[in-house]
């Protein structure tokens, strides 16, 4: 694949993130098909809304199916369910694959390439990490509020020729896109942000700016940003401690913006605990680092998610 | 003070735990005036109720004051106000002083006998540590579900015969009252308890059971508390592993109890953020002893009960 022209392309999971990523590249003239459900009839009758950087870029004639055999066999899949529905991608995903299927997650947190190389083939596995701040505000109507660079890489392997191409075809719709060659150490980069700023919106009940307002707050963020940082460290991924401090200072910029982490937990959705905390926290101490503030965290959310149960 | 007969007593703070010390001193015939305002009528008409340990007694004839002027000067004076509120004993305090006036803190955490010895002088100044589990579930009646000893001794010296004489008159009315010689040793010992307890009570909303039947709860209430020993012991005190063990083994037996912490909380009353869990953060990190949990578990508190003012 050198590039995504005449290639059929579907998201599966189609909120936020699916909707702006997808929607990027249906504005760029592909083919995209979007397995839709709440959404469905808004998006078929009135396309997608995006809200970004004071445009509104309206996208009409959107192919949205109800279901993946409606799609039918595809070259790339781009995954953005949340990683708490990953089992259904067990009956979702079949449908969409064929002999050269590209599958690439845009989900959050570690655990997700391991899942589909396991049931599909690491050969088909790519990952992305987004680096955005944007919800979902409406039906078919998508806020994208700050940043929104991604990275692409494959599964444990260098960057590929249909990494550059998929990376390509956003640029041209000037997203921000970057090929990688250590995925696995973008995913820890991300979660630097997350583990804190995703934690403490639901743990101190505080959005990024409370977060960064308080003190006691911005010291236990920039403290669990180091015990992750020694964590990829160890797990062979080079990142400097400069990187924590611009993940601090970007944060500024982002205002009272509510990680998806609060969203759902204040709307009784699931939380995606293990693959923001839980296997993180288990991943670093499985290779002797002490990571005690993690380790709360991770027990506090997962109690405090289990009870709202 | 070699006995408490024919002394004159006020309880300040007549919440819970004032009470229910108190009233247990008034069942024994001692001369115990109650500080009340909002249960002042209800006690003047029908006493305190105190149920406890499947009993009910019912203590007639209580001499309740709206002012400390109304009790005026005398020996002993309980003092059971929530540290929150210390501030207010600046003006209380005072009518209740004559010359030889002991002044006994029941209050939680570090830096009260400091407080008092600070304003009214070091020698007056005595503290008492209650391991009860108690409410007050309406005005004039006070719940006491399990537990209910007490340690009680001088401000940074060793037991004395006031002391002594304090902790008979409770043990005459079946109250298991013990003199200390290390007091701040035993303020410590009682905050490995209330440090993972009243803390996990807020930042993952758990009673003592959920805390407990919860593996990763249970396991972060226990390293909390080795934190909590750790310092200790850098301060001189010598608490051995077992307490902790004790005090998690001991916990069982109190099932759904919710740690006053809890309370003050869910009714949006002031925690006793500082002394039960600032106080000793500091204390602990200022002889250099890691505390990593306990300071997040710390600005998590500050931080959600801030918010809820």
């Amino acid at each position: 694949m050198d590039s995504l022209h005449g290639k059929r392309i579907a998201v599966v999971g189609a909120g936020a993130v699916g909707s702006y990523y997808g929607g990027m590249l249906a504005h760029g003239g592909h083919d995209v098909h979007f397995l839709m459900r709440t959404d469905l009839e808004t998006v078929r009758a009135n396309g997608l809304t995006i809200l970004t950087k004071g445009q509104k870029i309206q996208l009409g004639g959107i192919q949205a199916a109800a279901s993946t055999e409606e799609i039918g066999p595809v070259d790339l899949v781009l995954i953005a369910l949340k990683t708490t529905a990953n089992a259904a991608l067990e009956t979702l995903l079949p449908p969409l694959i064929g002999p050269q299927t590209a599958l690439l997650t845009l989900q959050n947190g570690l655990g997700n390439e391991e899942f589909l190389a396991t049931r599909w083939g690491a050969e088909r596995v790519l990952g992305a990490l987004c680096f955005v701040c944007i919800n979902r505000t409406a039906p078919g109507v998508i806020h994208h509020i700050d940043h929104g660079s991604i990275s692409i890489g494959e599964f444990r392997r260098p960057v590929s020729p249909r990494v550059q191409a998929i990376a390509e075809a956003w640029q041209q719709q000037q997203v921000e896109a970057h090929a990688v060659d250590d995925l696995a150490g973008e995913r820890w980069r991300k979660l630097l942000w997350n583990i804190p700023f995703n934690g403490l919106s639901i743990a101190a009940r505080a959005n990024v700016a409370q977060v960064l307002a308080d003190d006691g707050l911005r010291i236990t963020a920039r403290a669990l940003m180091d015990e992750g940082l020694a964590a990829a460290r160890q797990l062979g991924h080079d990142i400097p401690d400069s990187y924590a401090d611009w993940q601090i200072e970007r944060s500024y910029s982002m205002g009272p913006y509510r990680p998806s982490s609060m969203i759902d937990y204040e709307e009784g959705r699931p939380v995606e605990v293990e693959a923001i905390w839980g296997e993180p926290f288990r991943q670093g101490t499985a290779v002797g680092v002490s990571m005690p503030r993690i380790g709360m965290l991770y027990h506090l959310i997962l109690a405090l998610t289990r009870q709202d149960k």
